[in-house]
Formats: C-alpha cells, structure tokens, sequence
C-alpha cells in the first residue's frame, strides 16, 4: 500500500482524492515529485500577499500563482486546485473556523491561488545523499516554531517567520546547507544553525506545530525558513478569507523535484 | 605601510623579499591576490604526494604543480619559488631541522614543488561579504588544531587533518557556507560545524598552531581543513627531505581570488 502510492502519478493522487478514497498526508506520495504549500486569498488581498512572498523568498518561495479565478495551476495541468489537497483548511479574519476536504462551494471567482515551494522536495535531495532525517525515520512530522524573526511586511501582511527544524550531525552540516542551496524555490538554506534562543525559540521539546525529535549527541538543531509562516503571519494580520492547505496534507505537483535544482 | 603592502603586485613583493626588505607574515598584502601553501619533495616522494593531494582535495586543494626542477610557477610567470616566500622551513625525516630566508643553496634538480590553496582567499570573500572574522580584527594568526580524522592514506604518506577554527555566529553559518563553497580549491566549505570533541579536539583555547581566539555568546565553533595537513603527515610519514612554507609565509601567486570562484 505505502510503495503503491510511492509511486503513484500525480494524476493518479488527484483522482484517488477527488474519489473521496485518500484522506491523509502526502508525505512519500508520488515520489520524485515536488509538493506545495497552498495559499488562497481574494485578489484584494493577494497583491499585498505577492509582494510579501517577493519580499521573504526564503519561508515563501513561489513556485505557481494562478490568476484570479484559475483553478488549474500551470505547472499541473490535469489538476484541480478546489478538490485535489486531501485536506483545506478555512481561516476567517485570521482564525482557523473549518478543516474541509474540498472548497468547491465556497470559491469566488476572485480568488487567487498561490503555490509555495515545500521542504519535502530538499529532503528528497538529503535523503537522496544519504543524509539520515530523524523525523521521516521515526514517520513524525517536522517539528515548527514560531520565531522572534520578523518577515518583510508588505501592506496588509506582517509577522514572524516560523521554522522548521532537523538535528543534523556537526560534521554533515556543511554538505547539508550545500545541497539544500540548490533548492532556492522549496525554502533553500538553512536560516540558522544551533542556538534556538537566538530565534526566540525556548524549548525545542515543545514545537508550536509538528512533532519533536530527539537532538542526539553529535548534532546540531539546523533550522529552515517555513511554508506555515503565511498561516502565523495570517493569525496576525487578519485578512477577512484565506484558504490553505492542511498540515502535511499539500498539493502535489507535476513538477518533478530535479527540475528545480540550480 | 600597511596600505603600501596591500597594495603591492605580486611582483613587487617577490622583488622585495627577494632584497631581504620584506621579512614577515603575507597575511593582507598583494590584496586580491591567491596566496599559496608550500610543499617541495624529490621525485622520489612527489607521486605519492600528489596522489596523497589528489586524495584529500580538502586539505591539499592543488593549486598549481612544477615538473622537477622547475622553479617558476605556471601560474606565476615572474617568481622563484627558492627566493620569493618571506619565510621556509626544512624538515628532514619528518622533523623541523631548519628555518631559512631562502631555499638557492639546498636545492636540488629533482625537486617537485606543489602550492595549495589557502585561506586566506575564502577570507577575502568573506570579508568582502561583510562576515567579520575575529582573528583578522584581532591580527592573529588563524587557531589550528591537530584532529583525529585520518586522511585518505596514498603510498608513504598518511596522518590525521589539521584544521583551522573560525567562531561565526549561529545565523551567518549557512551563508558562511554558501560563500566557501564556490572556493574548492582554498579548501571551500567547513568541514565541521560546533562539536570541536567530534574531531578530538579537547580544548578550544589550546590550539596546536596559531592563536586562540574566545568563542562569543550566539557564536559557533566553525572548522575548515587546513593547509597545515601536510606538515603533521610529515611528521607521521617522516620523508628523507621536504620544505614548506613558514607558517604565514606564504607564495603570493598572480592568481586573482575572483578567478578561483566556482
């Protein structure tokens, strides 16, 4: 079952979602392809929302942004961006106020539709350099935390960058930001490596979203810029709509992860 | 003076030294200008050498080879690579026998110089990135430690890595890297980062060769390997004959760093 829907096509995922017979996370599904962090506002808000990804490349790397009222991303052209996540969450004023698994009903032909680069894409290259992640060893999702850094704000959009975070042994350090550099467009390099205080973050045993790991002897906490900041810098800045994705469960591209190295 | 001496082409300098006014370490001058590791063998011992080199490109990065005999760097049209170093050392069966301003008298038509790359030119990049570096605020000497990690043995040439030591802070590491990287032939990125025990260096204050420099709050241990390798394998392979480069003396090449970016 968990090999099938390794290899799964992206086409394949979508019709198993729109069927109502896949409802979890993607992490591992349809391997070797690129998955995205989803973003929706109406178009009043989504150029203040573009220029802020513009403006914090680094936890908000676009790589699609349909036009107002498109539901097919360019880079995925079988896909239907209202029903193919296996999970939609609904942010009102800022709040969470639904999880759904299709928003067909409520869109807006206004609405536009933002693809952010994800980190399941850089580790597919560690892991693919045989570069061990404790959390997919242990099948746990990636622990998060808010942090004290402030991103860009651009009009209505302001707040803190959340990270995300791997132990990493001290002597891998190095090849680790080397691979993920050539990863711009899914988060690229680490922000940070080592002291968690200097980020604002005070347990690492307590992450704000995910699950923690254990940090063993020999390894360092590595932090990179996360694809949940628009969903803390929403809780902080309130724009009346927004969809997103549900944690872990993103859109699946036709964007083969080789593709977007440098 | 100071800025006279940055200033300097490569061949005014070789000029200098070569009138016996030039006495001291090269650290800042002919600024923008690759500076060079120094290693002469005879024949006899030069292949496993550069087999030994082409082994460990971190620590022995290649910069440039003579054929035996020859005296004037490719690289380097106008110099003598017997005169125009400020400082040499001779080591005979791996132990420092002498201290000398030139190498004339001792040399020998079977003789095969190596020059490596060094780093002061990821420095220069560094520098110029705007990451500050205590040691050079401080006018150090870089600290070096003996470590534990064997190099790849090649015929009579084994031993552990030396590595340099350079605190950075936490947030700057990742960029720290990225920079490093694009310079494989001056060692490029760190080899380690935090975890100095992991190497099996015990005290960070005690360093093997050059001079300590404390480690501020937010601030990581960072560890690059390091053209003093050569001298410690020496010392465990004990070769009949071989002369290096004074430490901070080193050949100033006419190779501009901007050219050695990858």
């Amino acid at each position: 079952m968990e090999r099938a829907t390794t290899n799964w096509s992206p086409n394949t995922l979508w019709e198993e979602i729109r069927g109502g017979r896949f409802r979890r996370h993607t992490s591992g599904v349809c391997s070797g392809y690129a998955q995205a962090n989803l973003v929706i506002l109406p178009k009043l808000e989504a150029l203040d929302f573009l220029i802020f990804c513009q403006r914090n490349p680094r936890p908000c790397p676009l790589l699609d942004v349909l036009e107002p009222g498109e539901t097919t991303p360019p880079s995925s052209p079988g896909a239907d961006i209202r029903t193919d996540l296996p999970g939609y969450r609904l942010f009102l004023d800022g709040e969470l106020a639904d999880e759904r698994d299709q928003i067909t009903d409520l869109w807006q032909n206004d609405w536009v539709s933002f693809l952010l680069g994800c980190s399941f894409t850089f580790e597919w290259a560690l892991i693919g350099a045989g570069i061990p992640l404790r959390h997919v060893q242990e099948g746990k999702n990636v622990a998060m935390y808010n942090t004290g850094i402030a991103c860009r704000p651009a009009g209505m959009f302001a707040g803190n960058m959340v990270v995300s975070m791997r132990p990493i042994l001290a002597s891998l350090i190095p090849q680790v930001v080397q691979i993920c550099s050539r990863f711009p467009s899914v988060h690229g390099a680490p922000i940070h490596v080592g002291e968690p205080a200097a980020l604002g973050i005070a347990d690492l045993a307590a992450p704000d979203y995910g699950e923690a790991v254990a940090i063993e002897c020999g390894e360092l906490p590595v932090f990179w810029a996360c694809g949940v900041t628009p969903q803390l810098v929403a809780r902080h800045s309130r724009p009346p709509v927004m969809v997103t994705h549900a944690p872990g469960c993103m859109f699946v591209t036709e964007i083969p992860n080789q593709t977007l190295a440098r």
